[in-house]
C-alpha cells in the first residue's frame, strides 16, 4: 500500500548509519573527559594524591572517563555490525574488557572521593548524590560478575543465558542512566560547594560555572545518544532474540 | 531446537503481566507524591502562595506529581492491552490530555521556584539543575505540541505520522530520564541549602535526608521502570511498527 511504501521510505530517511554516529558519540565523550579535566586542572587547582581537594579532583575525571564514556563504549561493542559474523568470543572478551576498564577507573575514582573526605574528616556517603553514585557502582559490579559467569565461563548453560541475557541489557542501559544522573548531580554539587563568595559566586554564573554546566548537558547528551542507541532495533545484531549458545 | 525451546519457556519466566506491573508503578508514583508533599509539609514549613520559601516548596511536589509520575502515566497509555483494539482516538485523547496534566503541574513548578526566586532577589537559571531542568520542559513542550499536530490534528498526512513516531517515541523517554536526573539533582541541592548547621547538618543524615534521599531514589526506581517498560517489546502495541493512519 502507498501508507507501507511511504512508511518504509521515511524509515529509511532516519536510519542513521552507525560508524558515523559512533565517530561523533566518540568524539563528544572525547570532549566530556577533556572538559572535566580542563575544569579541574584550570578551576579546582589540579591533581595530587596528597589527601587536599587535589586528590578530591581525581574523582570527577574517572567517573567520567569510567562510569560513563569508557562504559558506554563497552555498552556499543555489539551493535558494531561487524561483531555479527564469525566468532563471537573475541567480541565478548573486548566487551567485558572494556567493562573491566570502566570498572577500574569507577573503583579508583570512589577510592579518590573517599580518601579525600577521609583526610579533612568529612563524613562519607550522606548526600543522595552518594547514595545514587555507589548503588550505581554496586549494580555495576553485580552487572560485571553475573556477565562474566553467564557468558565468558565455558559452562553456563544455555537456558541461564537465554534468561539472564535481556537482564543484562536492561541493567546495562539502567546503570548508564544512572551513572549520568549521579555526574550530574556530583557537578552541581561540587560548583555549589566551591564557587561561595564574592565576584565568583555561583549564582553570578562566573565562567567555571558555564563551564561545569556545559560539561554537565554534554555528559546529559552523551548518556541518552548512547541509550538510544542501543534500544533502537535496527541496530540490534539481527540475531538478538536468539540464545546464545555459541562461545 | 531445543536451545529455542529452553528461550522461549525462559522469556515466557521473565514475561510479567503488564497490569499487576501497573499497580505496583502506581503505588510507587503515590508514594512518592506523598513522600514529597510530607518532605515539603513535615520539614520544610508547607505551603503558601507568598514568594517565601513556603512558596518554593510547591517547586519539588507539582515537579514530583507533573514530570515524573503523571508524565509516567501518560507515556504508558499505549501499553495497556485494551488500547490496541477498537478506535484509537479515546486512547490519544488520554494519552494527550495526561501529557497536558503533566505540563500544567510543570508551568506551575517553574512559576513557584521563579517567583521564590524573584521574592528573594536570588538569580534565576545557574545552577546546573536549573539548565538540565529547564531543558527538560522546553523539550516536553516541543514534544506536546509536535505530538498534537502530528497525530491529534485530523490532516497531518501518513508520512509525516509515520516519520515522526519514532522520535516522538525516542524523546518520550528520553524527556523523563532528564525529568528523573533533574528531580534528583534538585534534591540534593535542596538539602545542601536547608541542612548546613549545627546537628541537623546534612552530612550528619538527621532523619530529613535520610527520608528525602530515600524518595531520590524512589523516583529514580520509577522512572527506571517506566523507561524499562516502554522499552520492552512484548508490552508494545502488536502493529506498533505499522503505519500510524487512523484517527
Amino acid at each position: 500500500s502507498l501508507a507501507r511504501r511511504c512508511h518504509h521510505r521515511t524509515m529509511d530517511m532516519l536510519d542513521v548509519p552507525f560508524l558515523p554516529f559512533c565517530a561523533f558519540l566518540g568524539t563528544l565523550g572525547l570532549l566530556c573527559v577533556g572538559m572535566v579535566g580542563t575544569w579541574c586542572q584550570h578551576w579546582r587547582g589540579g591533581f595530587s594524591l596528597d589527601g587536599s581537594s587535589r586528590t578530591f579532583n581525581w574523582h570527577p575525571v574517572l567517573m567520567v572517563t569510567g562510569l560513563v564514556v569508557l562504559y558506554g563504549a563497552a555498552a556499543l561493542v555489539y551493535r558494531v555490525p561487524y561483531s555479527w559474523s564469525g566468532p563471537k568470543l573475541p567480541w565478548k572478551v573486548l566487551h567485558g574488557s572494556l567493562a573491566l576498564g570502566a570498572f577500574v577507573l569507577t573503583v579508583l575514582g570512589l577510592a579518590a572521593v573517599f580518601s579525600f573526605h577521609n583526610s579533612q574528616g568529612t563524613p562519607n556517603m550522606y548526600s543522595l548524590h552518594s547514595w545514587m553514585g555507589l548503588g550505581t557502582v554496586l549494580l555495576f559490579s553485580c552487572q560485571w560478575a553475573a556477565g562474566f559467569g553467564a557468558f565468558l565461563l565455558p559452562w553456563a548453560p544455555a537456558w541461564l543465558r537465554a534468561l539472564y541475557k535481556p537482564i543484562h541489557v536492561f541493567f546495562g542501559s539502567t546503570i548508564l542512566m544512572l551513572s549520568v544522573a549521579s555526574c550530574v548531580s556530583g557537578i552541581n554539587e561540587k560548583l555549589f560547594f566551591s564557587l561561595k563568595n564574592g565576584t565568583t559566586a555561583y549564582k553570578l554564573l562566573p565562567a567555571e560555572a558555564v563551564f561545569a554546566n556545559t560539561l554537565g548537558l554534554l555528559i546529559l547528551v552523551f548518556g541518552v545518544l548512547v541509550v538510544g542507541a542501543l534500544a533502537r532495533p535496527s541496530w540490534k545484531r539481527p540475531d538478538s532474540n536468539s540464545p546464545d549458545s555459541r562461545q
